[in-house]
């Protein structure tokens, strides 16, 4: 099935592991819809939820102080967490380097005169100065909404410090940790987060148009407005969901991250040296690593056209994370590895690039 | 594949027509998400929205006056339409059928004291006091919102009529087609309506978590605030609903609708001199069919259990319609067809079904 080097698994992962393929064939042929029935083909499509639900809360070390909702997309969850959170008057604190959907979110509702933003400035690495951080807060904060990792170069964003500082003033930390989910384990019982919000479609291998929201049950938000949209949710993306948690279980999640650090290491080994090529890698440990590179798109796509290596090329939707590395509007080729590649394939690709380049 | 009978096909259509598998298949190899790259993999996801929109436009002939936006639902089409036209003191006209989510969404606005509503009583055939109807306009009516045909006896609702008095007073207009698209021939290039929703898997044959909103440009609403969802949208889904497209154009939907209809034809002819059976059926032509009838849910659940025959029963999301039937809260058992179904499967079901009730 595979014929291509697929690289560009912080967008989606276009390749599932373990039996989600069988597991999607039987869900085509066992279950209609959460709002069907009730008869066995809706039931069968609430096991499927319940089962992934489980997974979740397992993988996350959920220990129900949180309760899971599935929904279509990030985007879903964000406009409803800040239409909760952000009312006319409302001040948020953010980061810099959110991607353009809630960047823009939140733009069009500053302009509109109805919140307040503060942007907490942040160093390549994704260090940002508690100090300035403690110094944003007012007495009209309602929500700290931070990514964990910088969808450029993996960057880590300090979660446990921020999550330390909300806490202690009371305020509401939500968290959108698709970029390391499946990547690192995140452990919720020993966490301060409120809120944590993760696509699917990544290192968690749902197909797409699946996100899942971790809201803590004592911020006593009604279930109804966060699991309206569970009756819609795609299930073949729940199948595939289902398989790959399973995956991750069984591999074990310290192993796959021993694995995603070696492609790391290998990618970064075979390109450090070559001239005309910046490497945004901010963490071994994340497996994204940008290039800065002249032509950024058009490398990309002879790398598409001529040899079958799918990236990202250009802004992909991070433009905040782009400029604050200071390659705004040229952008980069994101490589960005998922558990099923291979040492080999970036044998492969980095080879194929320095001689695209040199 | 098809080992029992389903009956449920105006919750979701639960077996796909065509070469459906075939492309939910192909799309599992070869879409990744529109989100990605740009590269081969996401531009083959942009081919299969593009693809399916264009197909979605000539079975509603569009004549390039609506854009057409998909999105993971009707209620995320709805949240979108009524944050956008109902503005704090806005008046909105109704009917009392809407299924749940609908006047629940209402229901909390006007609770809250934002805005005001009229529900048109009509009588079980759909039929509505257009006079009434005209009265109801106020000076600060902003939408009129009604569905195109009951969910619980198919009876269809004069869209026509009303469509004409909302355009008379420039009022916008939005319907919500889901049960009649694939069954009935909607012109919108003939029509007067500004908005038109549909869920896409039913008798368009989508996997879940897919509906479409046509919305007239004249309107002038940014396409951004419609397309936003676009990227997250379930490729599955979007594939087998241009299987289900280009089955519908092979077979006609008027030759589908007279096999539809004699369906209907069959089902209610083995029915009619029942005892303790009371056939709810609104209109030949649209294939739903509820009864009347003691302990629906045990029945249904009998029918699931002993015989593989698929149904809805209880409420199932339409209370306003089994109030305005009465019978509420006992409900009913919709029995819902789609092209596949086939006379032989009425035959079997309705047998059965006797010997349960006599």
């Amino acid at each position: 099935m595979k014929e291509m080097i697929y690289f560009d698994n912080a967008s989606i992962t276009m390749f599932k592991p373990g039996d989600s393929y069988n597991r999607i064939d039987r869900c085509l042929k066992e279950c209609s819809s959460l709002g069907a029935g009730p008869n066995t083909t809706s039931m069968n499509a609430k096991r499927l939820i319940e089962e992934s639900r489980e997974k979740m809360n397992h993988l996350f070390n959920n220990n129900e102080d949180w309760d899971a909702f599935f929904g279509p997309s990030i985007s879903f969850f964000v406009n409803r967490l800040f239409s909760l959170f952000l009312k006319k008057g409302s001040h948020i604190i953010t980061t810099q380097i959110e991607n353009d959907i809630v960047k823009e979110k939140l733009q069009s509702l500053s302009e509109a005169g109805l919140i307040e933003i503060s942007y907490l400035p942040m160093s390549h690495e994704g260090n940002i100065d508690l100090q300035s951080l403690k110094a944003s807060f007012r007495e009209n904060t309602t929500l700290v909404y931070t990514s964990f990792v910088s969808g450029v170069n993996g960057a880590v964003i300090p979660v446990r410090d921020i999550s330390n500082i909300c806490k202690e003033r009371s305020i509401p930390f939500a968290v959108d940790a698709s970029l390391i989910s499946g990547v690192l384990p995140v452990d919720l019982s020993e966490s301060k987060i409120d809120i944590l919000l993760t696509d699917c479609s990544r290192n968690l291998f749902s197909l797409n148009g699946l996100s899942c929201c971790f809201l803590k049950k004592e911020l006593g938000f009604s279930d109804k407005f966060f699991s309206s949209e569970e009756e819609n949710l795609s299930l073949p993306s729940l199948a595939s969901l289902s398989g790959g948690l399973d995956y991750i279980k069984t591999k074990g999640i310290y192993n796959i991250n021993n694995h995603l650090s070696k492609l790391v290491e290998v990618f970064v080994q075979n390109l450090i040296d070559i001239e005309n090529i910046e490497l945004l890698s901010g963490d071994k440990n994340i497996p994204i690593v940008s290039l800065k590179i002249d032509n950024p798109v058009n490398i990309a796509s002879k790398l598409d056209e001529n040899y079958g290596i799918m990236v990202s090329s250009g802004m992909f939707g991070e433009s905040g994370a782009h400029r604050m590395l200071g390659i705004y509007p040229e952008g980069s080729i994101r490589f960005s590895f998922c558990a099923l590649n291979t040492v080999n394939e970036i044998i492969s690709a980095t080879k194929i690039l320095k001689e695209l380049i040199q």
